[in-house]
């Protein structure tokens, strides 16, 4: 990365000078076709891609004004954040999830759904109900594993999305407020999240269930499918890993071409990568436990995947439906125009909230027993 | 796009000048931290993205050797075309043909298809027929339009894909050689593409039949069903757009996200977009017939789309498949890990090549009767 980012630099020192006519600094007009010819200049050899500076509109085309305005905002404040020590990571995260936990009122309310902590073989839960269940999913039951990077979401501030699946979806959730850093790095979530899957399907029939996340959520849900495969457990009737983090290891083209183009997450160097770190704890992030992009797809339940045009994961949420697809698995994929990481979940109101989870209820529907 | 140019500009200038220590320009290593800083007040206000000068690796997970040299591959040399005159068009358009037309002997020959010239309706064509008919196809055929921006591709130039998809799926393909400018501007295209469609349904069964065809190909596949659809015309039982240039007007988020990134296309301002001009010809480019995404995608038949992650079309593919999916329409995604526009049909021998079109093929195989 070092080495990239002297290219990067170089690359735009190199393109400033060659753009730019003399007078460039006092805003003269760039032309075109000397952009034009200094891009085809640097980019003359193999292997090399270098692009200049740029700036970016907000889409609007099949984009709702919800939407725009999450496209449309800056940076998160802790998108660089660098914990020095488990007092700083805490302190982080308890105020992310106070933000969090002040949307839920208004998500219970408008959703007409209830939430229940429980504690399912030792490990801390919740069940989230909505008040009327359809029919079809009376005897349906889903798994819910939270995003945050394997830092964010601890208590309560994991519900937006099962409240999301719940209320939208119309079917009872499971949300797994499992264990993590930076008092309980890997495998601790995986642990727990395990744990509350051989406890659930003792008593309910697999056929009828299913399991969900977003981002870190999402690659536990590949991550539970792989372990439950290798203990020789009963796997779900379909997964929705949402925009996953399949690939904790920054490897994966996004990441490169989508770094401080996506608003949420902006780049694997921030916060993300430095929770990847404290998680794994010195384990290698090629594991397939961490990241389950190297792990074997095949048997896979039908999956569907959910992702943006400008999401650091769009690459871990393809890869993973191609190496779906390749292994012969059922795989379903919806990418929407000029989202960043995981906004399809960030507003309760937005259309495409509505739509990413009525899609994602469907496909459960199709595949879960009744 | 010019004040958005010298936004560009004036970011890469300030970027520079804010990220690098004074003695940078002796390749004093840069700081993220500092990276980051100014990252941040760039986009410190909600509407603007600003990503500075970047250079990317050439991906290698979930990708094959032979996409990964397409991917490394330089920018096309015609990529700022701008011909002046017709005879400059067709100096350019003969030049790609011929490069076209030298692939098709190898391409026969590992597909094992006979290719015969034809006329339908008036209008001349290509009959690619695959040595072997697996049964559940001897019924069916595929009527392919091919890409090229509506200037390339004429004659034999078309065949690469029809080629593709007859000896990897099995299929019977009819692909329509249609008039283009400079010669002949919109309508022309259409109305050949509509004359051969309106003649085969009269002796085929449109329900064992699907239209298929990438980038303007593709465009022109979401149009003739458009078209079929006001004229009361049976429509196909299935289609394949890949990455299709449904709005031809530099509409869409990954117009400008991967702009300089795509090695393919590289920009809309370059030949490309001087070729949607000259085939509109004055017409309006939001006009349905020409940017099909404008269109009403009700009633489509079930459709499979295809794109890659560095697509300059990527926002084209998931626009459409959002609008049709919105539409009630059964829409299947596939977005390639690292790939620029229609790479996945560009080297016969890429793995990538074989499973897109095999996509398809098992695709069609699920909607077209028998």
């Amino acid at each position: 990365m070092r080495h990239s980012r002297i290219t990067t630099i170089l690359t735009a020192v190199t393109l400033t000078l060659l753009t730019l006519p003399p007078l460039a600094f006092a805003q003269t007009k760039p032309n075109y076709d000397d952009l034009a010819k200094a891009q085809a200049s640097s980019n003359a050899t193999q292997g090399i891609r270098a692009t200049p500076a740029k700036s970016f509109k907000v889409p609007t085309n099949e984009v709702s004004p919800e939407i725009q305005g999450l496209i449309a905002g800056p940076y998160p404040p802790h998108f660089n954040a660098d914990p020095k020590s488990a007092a700083e990571w805490k302190e982080l995260i308890d105020r992310r999830a106070k933000l969090a936990i002040a949307t839920l009122p208004a998500m219970k309310e408008k959703f007409k759904v209830t939430v229940e902590p429980t504690t399912i073989a030792g490990v801390k839960a919740f069940i989230v109900t909505p008040k009327t269940i359809p029919a079809q999913n009376k005897g349906r039951l889903l798994v819910h594993v939270h995003g945050g990077g394997y830092v964010f979401g601890p208590g309560e501030a994991a519900l937006p999305e099962a409240i999301l699946m719940a209320g939208i979806g119309g079917y009872k959730v499971i949300s797994v407020d499992y264990r993590m850093p930076p008092d309980f790095p890997y495998p601790a979530a995986m642990d727990d999240a395990m744990a509350v899957w051989k406890e659930v399907v003792k008593k309910h029939n697999p056929r009828k269930m299913a399991i969900f996340g977003t981002s870190t959520g999402g690659a536990m849900t590949l991550a539970m499918v792989l372990r439950a495969k290798s203990e020789k457990l009963p796997l779900p009737a379909a997964i929705a890993p949402g925009t996953p983090w399949s690939d904790i290891a920054n490897i994966g083209d996004t990441y490169e071409t989508n770094e401080w183009v996506d608003n949420v997450l902006v780049t694997w160097d921030g916060w993300l990568g430095r929770a990847a770190k404290l998680y794994a704890n010195g384990k290698d992030l090629k594991d397939p436990q961490l990241s389950p992009i190297y792990g074997d797809f095949s048997k896979f339940p039908p999956t569907i995947l959910t992702s943006g045009t400008r999401d650091l994961f769009l690459s871990n949420t393809v890869r993973t439906h191609r190496k779906l697809r390749r292994a012969g698995v059922v795989a379903d994929l919806n990418v929407y125009e000029g989202q960043s990481h995981a906004q399809y979940s960030f507003n309760m109101n937005a259309p495409e909230t509505t739509e990413a989870f009525t899609d994602i209820a469907k496909f459960f529907d199709r595949y879960l027993a009744k």
